[in-house]
């Protein structure tokens, strides 16, 4: 997969996110830029974070991304953008679908998530507000690491507006914490507050004031960035979200990784710096894995058959 | 699936539950009614249980099922009726698996946990006593909501016993609260308060009395009635625990489904109502789903040869 | 499977751990022996812990395994040994390995994993001290159950040495205490207390000295090497570790498996001791095990084509 050269975020036009790089260029901050809209969920909200996070990806310089919201607007993200006159749901459908018929349908939340699943970099949710919906389905659930104000109101909605959970929700969540906590959330529909015992794995670590979540997140970034080697966060992430179904075929796929990432710069400097005490210095970037470090998995391809995704 | 007419469900002659109707007969009240054998499993208890389940899914009227017991009963359940004379646990056995040989065998737990976790409304256990062996597995695990009085005594004894989890709780376990948990409460067998730590995300709410429990039950189960869709709980609870292997193909099905519910009437009241800051007024039944709602799954086939179920 | 007669382990020449026999022989606790060394992964080490556990597995005395430390070593177990001179990780490729090519490689840690999780009496992993590494992964993950000192520091420091995840660790974490928590532990390689709430399923117990974890340990295994059934131990954790995938063909597997447990003696006799309330007697081995209780998963064969283990 080829790398991005140095890209200017800032003027690619990107109206709807606002994108800039912080500490060295190694991070990456996205700031949702719809607080009028109570940033709601829009189709060229969905097709910029597509765009960026494919972008962040191939970027060899970005280590760790972090998504939020101006805390000042009136919600991290409220969902979805309310749908216009009397088109229901429906003014949610790609003309594509309509064309094609229900099987051409593609849940924009859902397209979403797997952008940010598929991303190999760090990432991290910043809920420095209230989330529902795809507030907090696309945007927090594939994410490494969820930060939260401690007064956000959270729902799954879903069943309580005749429709059911979207943004690969119904996949994430139940891996992520459960199907007991799972149902709870997605089947009351209800209002939840981060401290609720169904969400307890779900934040790394939640905040008194709506001001102290971005913080508290560049403070986690800046140590991954200077400390974690790229190829090895992108094989973890892999080894969790693509495993194998067994065990001993995990182990051989494991040693397989290891010796992929062991015998590469990274490996070497990760034991070196250890043995030396002193701080590692990671260069390996993405591209450079070797061959034993390519996907393992298929992915079935969600792309409508004339896409421009 | 066709539905069922009105039924009356006190002149069915139902013995061992109690079967009644509430909240404008959309929500049904089951009672455990063998208070004096300590509310234990029965084989004509599991055919009531297996009956009741499979009426009331059909049943248009009715959209929360809450399963409870006496409050001053000895015992929530206390897991299966001690074996009769010398027969040990293959008292248990069905005459039909005399017949057929090893393979025939139906442990009667997973026969009541099968058709519990098949039913397409909101179920709710109301456990105000002490619960023990089948009075955990089958009669908590396949439930969408687990509420309980904090003093109830909870064991999955059956190592102790000579044999091993059954009501399908080594499926249902490790998915609701994870394999640690599970392991820790199957293979002690000992007995556990609701507050200890390995079953913190199975309850949904926890009661100082016992008398406490029914009414909350209640409680939550007017609230989903009036403002849940019957199709879309259906699809959820299925898009849970009928889901598919990879996020890319849950994200098709997701797609699916809400182009499913949301072209259908309590879609678009769902957004209608929202809108104009109402209470909805969702009237879909199942039976009125549109073919992108039909189960996308395929079942195997539990029956014997032979059976009545 | 053939049981191994009455072994003296304390005569076997293990050089890196103790075993004792305790309980009437029915407790086996295996110590590291390497505290000069931190306590680190050798492949000596490797050799003897597969070892032992195979044998334990078939001695039919022993019904509880407890692994722990000397509580005064500078931790329980520091992770891998460094690799010596300048070779980097490959220190810790084995020389099958380094002919066959990558594919080769079986990761040590992982051969530790798998050796512990498919020994079928209960294990106890008696955590006092700090774990890293391959502490907290082949030394903790497999186990049934894991006891902790309070203090103790924990750490999955991978992605911080330029490496993935490994000792299976990457399939049994996220089936232990879900994705959420793991990825969090796994991504930011950071330090973490027992008590932090990503582990919090994690543990059975939590000791406030290094002293009080075995005795614990100890106090558990006596409860369970008295109270407890060989064969439905053995049954129970292969249903939850080598389930089915749905709950139709699990439910198939509990019936047979019931019906092979509650068929043979301990089956019948925690029916009686339960009627006659008295403490059970169980005396079945897992060679005695019934035909219904053979196997029912396949194992991919993770060995080198030339290789001892």
């Amino acid at each position: 997969m080829s790398t991005t050269p140095n890209l200017d975020y800032g003027s690619m036009g990107f109206k709807e996110i606002i994108v800039k790089l912080d500490g060295d260029n190694t991070i990456a901050i996205i700031t949702l830029n719809r607080a009028n809209e109570r940033n709601t969920f829009s189709p060229l909200l969905v097709e910029e974070i597509v765009e960026v996070f494919g972008l962040l990806d191939r970027d060899d310089r970005v280590r760790v991304i972090i998504f939020t919201a101006d805390p000042s607007a009136p919600a991290f993200c409220s969902g979805a953008m309310l749908p216009q006159g009397d088109l229901g749901w429906s003014s949610l459908y790609q003309s594509e679908a309509e064309r094609e018929g229900p099987q051409a349908h593609r849940d924009l939340g859902g397209v979403v998530t797997i952008a940010i699943l598929r991303c190999r970099k760090i990432t991290i949710s910043a809920v420095n507000g209230h989330a529902v919906g795809a507030g907090i389905t696309a945007l927090q659930l594939p994410f490494d690491f969820r930060l939260i104000w401690e007064g956000a109101k959270l729902a799954f909605p879903f069943v309580r507006r005749g429709i059911a959970p979207e943004a690969c929700s119904s996949y994430l969540l139940p891996k992520l914490i459960g199907n007991s906590a799972s149902l709870g959330l997605f089947l009351s529909g209800d209002t939840y507050s981060p401290r609720h015992h169904f969400l307890q794995p779900l934040y790394y670590s939640i905040h008194p004031n709506r001001s102290n979540v971005l913080p508290a997140a560049l403070q986690l970034a800046y140590d991954l960035a200077e400390n974690t080697s790229q190829p090895a966060i992108a094989m973890t992430k892999a080894l969790v979200w693509r495993g194998k179904d067994t065990i001993e075929e995990q182990h051989l796929l494991e040693s397989l990784v290891f010796r992929g990432l062991s015998g590469a710069g990274d490996g070497n400097e990760g034991v070196r710096a250890f043995k030396e005490r002193r701080k590692v210095g990671f260069e390996d970037k993405l591209g450079d894995m070797k061959g034993e470090l390519r996907p393992w998995w298929t992915e079935v391809d969600i792309r409508h058959r004339k896409a421009k995704l």
